[in-house]
């Protein structure tokens, strides 16, 4: 008889989990805390569209999604940066072509749950909000529709339940079990600049466009029918922070003030300020993500990571690739495959971690900065003249399936290899191979 | 009326606090998991003693308990340090007289619950197990003796609940609460030296005794009835570890080749090591403490710190003297004292985490050391020398009230200070104040 994988959480890394563990043969059960969004299309009281990468798109070319996902995304090849006085200037992310591609989480979720409910052993139970795990016994009691409570049994247990997973709450009550949740001083509220007539986009359809104000910032991505999420980051305290917009005036003079171009674009501005909520923003680490061969977390459950480099979902979906890998090779000794899985993935998820923190400064601050930007078309330009020898760390993490460790430890090289062509005025220079190849090749071995 | 305050969590910090507040004229309610301690002796689950020094003396200065407990303490001077071939070597703790004591937790508890009985407007509650708290309402719902449960209103709440806190858990799952839980890869395990006939001390009394051993250690602190409490520190995996001793060959022979002069001291040891549980050594950081003015933590609750600097306790006395310090200045306004009181504690807290963390290498690997030694030896001639101008981290963690961050900082200044004096050969000349006291002044200015 078929191993029995019970996963809880059918969000995006959940719904393609049992897709993958359904494809090995096992009796998949998977559940999720709210109802069935095919029928009833509700938020998930998170981000509206996503940012999808290669790493993303690897992996659902693996359950044969890419394509159809793909014919619903609108490309992003670059930043589009809006001044205070309205001027713009673009920043392409990576090389011609290559492009971050903005998607509906609603839709993703949903043709990956499509998918899986044609699987005849997968089940779906939604309205199942997990409230106790007992992980020697492999059982997981819920609460179903109606507040009935069920247990089901299991071989196997998968946390995919999000950055307040409740498996991870079981984990955490278990000895030596390293934990921290830690949220930045700044917070969120979703906005909107809809469509012009005709679905017609109101600004730079392929492009993600950010407002950087220093400490604060705004950014917009395109929807396929037209209209833009835009994103307010801003402190909860402070001088321009949430705390200081109490009322509609205060609101209108502030954007007014900070973001005179958008302004006209946003005629719902005021009503969605205060309708919207402001929420938080947290970095969730802990390890082991695995007890014995019983239980496993993935994706936000074993490390929620902040938005700003757009890997959330990319990061999930590479777990679940690694975890299905993992499996493949050391089936059937769980124990050995959950354990090489989290080995290989907990510093790769420290890693993107600690680079989406870091990249709220570049996006808020740096990317309307001079010299910053200097420094980003040289290395452009090495990423262009080089492209073997020489990749920037936000191509190794978004175009590339290169650990992010590795992107993250190359990032620090690549800082010195720029910092050292700006020091010796050898911008003119950069098609010379001969002088240039040597100082990519000799930082790199720093 | 008396505005109410339940206390809960009737441990050290606990009973010292309801006495704090019974003083200020509260109403006061201290509710505590465990029977009462005063009527069955049983172990907290905790080391049996502890070492107090001068923060916890003038905590118990002030409800005047100190001079009762200073008649039960065994005062330990510095440390002796016994090598692999069991020499003997001493290591003063501070200058001429200063010492820390060892305590026995039970009876220093049992002593502060006895005073707080005495005051009327305390109520104790034992058998008392903290399941829910509603802090907005100032409620707290306990499980009873016999499976009862109890809900008790207040106007403040304070949890001195301990490492595992169930009042932070509560906090834990509020917006923006961060929290980190971490474990150090060593464990402990509690083992006994006997009195020998006439309750004769089997090693010198007043010392605190180390076998360093590198990655391990065993410790040995004094009691009042002629015994010693040892504990083992060893990592829980490797080489030498607490998973390679599996029988009672196995653990013979690593104690007969680590620590040969304290097997004949320990009778019971095979028996001891198999009974007694390998625990584990968390420390616990989290901000906020404080929700609005309803609720706050204390002790363990808010910081528990790993034993290795001897100041757990200490460092629990010291938050509750600070709290009702900030209460004093700034009540009826709730709000504004448990924020200074937070404000203030936070960063000691954290250096006093960072500090013991730290001293596990220096107890376990450096003491054993004669470059660490000869350090040492500078540094306590530079104590007595110059007690105006030189004071050591040690010293001003250990025998002073200086808050614990600016003793960590001071720390630092000094390792500039005595590699300087090390790497100009001045060991000879440090009673030559001209030459030695513009390096202790320049040191530290920089």
């Amino acid at each position: 008889m078929a191993e029995k994988i019970n996963i809880i959480g059918g969000g995006l890394a959940g719904s393609l989990l049992s897709i993958c563990m359904a494809k090995r043969g096992f009796e998949v059960n998977l559940f999720e805390r709210r109802p069935d969004m095919r029928k009833n299309r509700i938020s998930a009281g998170k981000s509206i569209n996503l940012a999808l990468s290669t790493r993303g798109l690897k992996a659902l070319e693996q359950v044969g999604l890419d394509k159809e996902i793909m014919k619903e995304a609108i490309p992003m090849y670059g930043r589009t940066i809006h001044s205070r006085t309205g001027e713009i200037n673009y920043q392409p992310y990576g090389k011609e072509g290559q492009a971050i591609n903005s998607v509906s989480r609603g839709l993703l979720n949903i043709q990956l749950l499509e998918l899986a409910d044609a699987y005849e052993n997968i089940t779906l139970h939604f309205n199942a909000k997990c409230i106790d795990v007992n992980i020697e016994q492999g059982l997981a009691t819920f609460e179903m529709e109606g507040g009935t409570k069920k247990t089901f049994s299991s071989d196997r247990i998968v946390g995919t339940d999000g950055a307040f997973a409740a498996t991870r709450a079981r984990l955490q009550s278990t000895d030596r079990f390293n934990y921290s949740q830690s949220y930045l001083p700044v917070g969120y509220k979703e906005l909107i600049i809809p469509p012009g007539q005709g679905a017609k986009f109101m600004m730079e359809k392929n492009a993600l466009h950010i407002w950087p104000r220093g400490a604060f910032m705004m950014i917009a991505l395109p929807n396929p029918s037209g209209d833009y999420t835009c994103t307010l980051f801003m402190p909860f305290e402070g001088e321009k922070s949430f705390s200081k917009l109490h009322t509609e005036s205060d609101v209108k003079q502030f954007f007014d003030e900070e973001f005179p171009d958008a302004v006209p674009l946003m005629p719902s501005l005021l009503k969605d300020f205060f309708t919207n909520p402001t929420s938080s923003l947290v970095t969730v680490r802990c390890y082991p993500w695995s007890n014995g061969g019983r239980l496993t977390l993935a994706g936000d459950a074993a490390h929620a990571v902040v938005p700003f480099f757009g890997q959330g979902m990319n990061c999930s979906f590479e777990d679940v690739m690694v975890l299905d890998e993992c499996i493949g090779n050391y089936y059937p000794n769980w124990n050995k495959a959950f354990d090489e899985y989290q080995k290989q993935r907990k510093p790769n998820a420290d890693a993107i971690a600690d680079l989406a923190i870091a990249n709220y400064t570049e996006m808020a601050e740096k990317v309307g900065d001079k010299v910053f930007l200097h420094k980003k078309q040289v290395e452009h330009k090495l990423c262009e003249l080089y492209p073997n020898d020489f990749k920037s760390q936000y191509e190794l993490v978004t175009f590339s399936t290169v650990p992010y460790k590795q992107a993250q430890d190359r990032g620090l090289v690549n800082d010195l290899i720029l910092a050292y062509i700006i020091d010796h005025k050898l911008e003119e220079q950069l098609h010379n191979r001969e002088l240039i190849l040597p100082v990519i090749k000799n930082k790199g071995m720093m």
